[in-house]
């Protein structure tokens, strides 16, 4: 296609998206339910057609010449395709948000206020190679209530097409529409310049990716966008930890795996129990392999760790690296998260009720814990059923963002004739 | 100034702003509502100096020629003072958003999950002649914990000058940064691009003005705005309806004030009970003044209703001038909401239990009203204490924004050593 032919193609995209949109608003929940299992049941019987529909993607990807961590990415498996079913299934189980109302009050004029949860209308959801993607964001936003316009990777489009015919036989199947959920069939970027600056047509945009890509999206989008940056995550061990507890909590919020947004970067150990808890930490990283880079306090006690740099503390690894620093207090540490973290999730190890309540009050993060680990930052765990993605904004959703995230509010007013005097 | 001295006086706004914002953020209920009380004392002391600078800005105001509505915003007058103090110490006594945690319930893991309302950061706010507005914003900004960065127009600079001295009076007293509420020194509107711009130190912009001034910030912001675009608010009166509140109704909607964005300016009525309702309504309009604007339907029965064209329904008149429509059914009506409606505010005068709840559901704006007039969509009468305006968006907040919409929710975890599998 040619940039006029992308315009009007994404134009009559967001057009049929807006009119869905208005239908699966008002649909029933027993019918998203019904279209969500419908998908699954696809899903599952379309195993080997979604097998070799990824096969060319892969085989193309190879082709290009793609590092192994995009094909890793890229690549469904049999048990990925499972997996995807088994998500529809659950987000068919979940409550269904739309509706829900909330807090409806008598006021001393007599009428009753409250809230009604209502979808937000059209979501655009821009990601790269994984697939899955596909199937959770279809979803999440048809159980929300809302119509999805669905950009995948351009490595992934044979793979995504082949999901989308699943998600259509589903959407078909319960007698909602179609349209209601679209995947972009162009590879052309300038589709996606067309997606984020389609006001009439999108409410929000949802870019799913590295940095790169989202930081792009924010800055040429016209429309709101729910995004995730970094996840520079810290733990700060106090010099009222528990000595057990602080060992496995830094030991799980880094090594249970290196590659995820919610894994701890910076460790944040107070002064007067550094020389205590240093030593036992640092065998169990050098045992399971973890780079230390410490400033010179920490390295005075184990001689192994490595210098860090000013660039080490707002450093996102996403590896087997860990930058440790030694603090004076609950001040300092916060001081160091405030400075240079990312506002995603830290964690303080603590039996003291005031300096709990304090990081609690003053970490100004996503999520903020006290005596667990950082890695528990997720949709599942969070008990939202699923996630879209985690927000890193302050504004409208942040942290996981569930299907409340991908709805909003409107206030209802009940009335017997009240006049406004 | 030029325009490098604006850009890094803005800067330098911005990042005391910032500051600030950490402080406030952390500053307990009895310090905010002591600044508020103070705040509230001085503007009363200093009645005289503030109606002196007024006077100075009416002065120039009136050897500029502005127009009589625009020198009518800008007029301060001892009541008005009052109002401001009084509406001060109505924030003062609201309920401190800031710190509250809700939905805290144990998972199956053993961490306990919920979340704790949070200040949003810097609220940027950018308005026209309203003096009032630098007392009303920095109030409700401070109670939920923000730094304010105000921007009134260059009209009123005197009046919010003399204002701001006052609010800043009564940071001090209580300890807190002066800099938690800035008043724009300049009056370029290069300061306002550098403003809605300044994504390291603005977390959210919320103008407040005609449809140009929010239009304009919204296509130029690189910052989340929350914004308040037209009102065209619709009444429609069901078959169904009790006549003596639909008449009332339909009366106080349109006449009990003209000017607001609440005011209903399309009334929609059922073919079945038009014959019946319109004659007696069009007598209580014209006895007011009010311009009526029909379809054909309602001419037929009215003679002196004029003729409707296409742009009548999208006018947001704020003038005693009413559109009427026939319609011949509740979907007709949700229809021509949809279409013409600008999502603001919108209500059903039914007795039918089932339109009334379809009515809810289906009609997507900020107030969905049923037996009751347009006009009580305002922070006030919803109980919200005060407003910071009225947002016909979607993402984060929607309809009357308080306290509550300048703040956010970061999700808390408290465990015990939980470890993530």
């Amino acid at each position: 296609m040619n940039t006029i032919d992308i315009k009007s193609y994404m134009q009559s995209v967001g057009q049929e998206a807006r009119a869905a949109s208005r239908l699966v608003a008002k649909a029933d929940t027993a019918a998203k339910n019904r279209a969500l299992t419908a998908m699954a049941q696809a899903i599952r019987r379309d195993e080997a057609l979604l097998l070799a529909a990824n096969a060319k993607d892969l085989d193309n990807a190879r082709a290009k010449g793609l590092e192994a961590s995009m094909i890793d990415r890229l690549t469904l498996s049999a048990k990925g395709v499972a997996t995807m079913a088994e998500g529809l299934l659950q987000i068919a189980a979940l409550a269904d948000p739309v509706g829900e109302i909330s807090g409806l009050n008598y006021r001393p004029s007599g009428i009753q206020v409250g809230k009604m949860r209502v979808p937000l209308g059209v979501i655009g959801i821009i990601y790269e190679a994984r697939p899955n993607v596909t199937a959770d964001a279809a979803g999440l936003c048809l159980k929300a209530g809302n119509a999805a316009i669905l950009r995948g990777g351009s490595e992934a489009i044979h793979s995504n097409q082949a999901i989308a015919a699943c998600v259509k036989e589903g959407l078909r199947s319960a007698g909602l529409p179609e349209s209601a959920v679209q995947v972009i069939e162009t590879t052309d970027r300038a589709a996606v310049g067309e997606l984020i600056t389609m006001k009439d047509f999108v409410d929000v945009i949802v870019p799913r990716g590295g940095k790169g890509l989202i930081e792009r999206i924010a800055n040429e989008a016209r429309i709101p966008v729910i995004k995730h940056l970094d996840g520079v995550c810290h733990v700060y061990i106090d010099d009222q930890a528990d000595f057990d507890k602080a060992i496995r909590i830094a030991d799980n919020a880094k090594t249970q795996r290196y590659g995820t947004c919610n894994t701890m970067e910076t460790l944040l150990i107070h002064e007067g129990i550094v020389e205590k808890i240093l030593p036992a930490l640092s065998k169990i990283y050098f045992d399971k392999g973890v780079e230390l880079r410490g400033d010179a306090a920490a390295r005075g006690i184990v001689a192994q760790i490595k210098e860090a740099t000013e660039q080490d503390w707002y450093e996102e690894y996403l590896a087997p690296i860990l930058s440790i620093r030694v603090v004076d207090g609950l001040d300092q540490a916060i001081d160091h998260i405030t400075k240079y973290g990312s506002q995603h999730t830290d964690a303080i190890v603590t039996e003291n009720y005031t300096h709990a309540r304090r990081f609690l009050r003053e970490v100004d993060s996503s999520s903020v814990m006290v005596n667990t680990t950082t890695r528990f930052a997720d949709g599942f765990e969070y008990g939202l059923g699923a996630e879209i993605g985690i927000s890193t904004d302050k504004i409208h959703a942040r942290g996981p963002v569930g299907l409340e995230g991908l709805t909003s509010q409107k206030f209802i007013v009940l009335g017997d004739g009240q006049l406004r005097q």
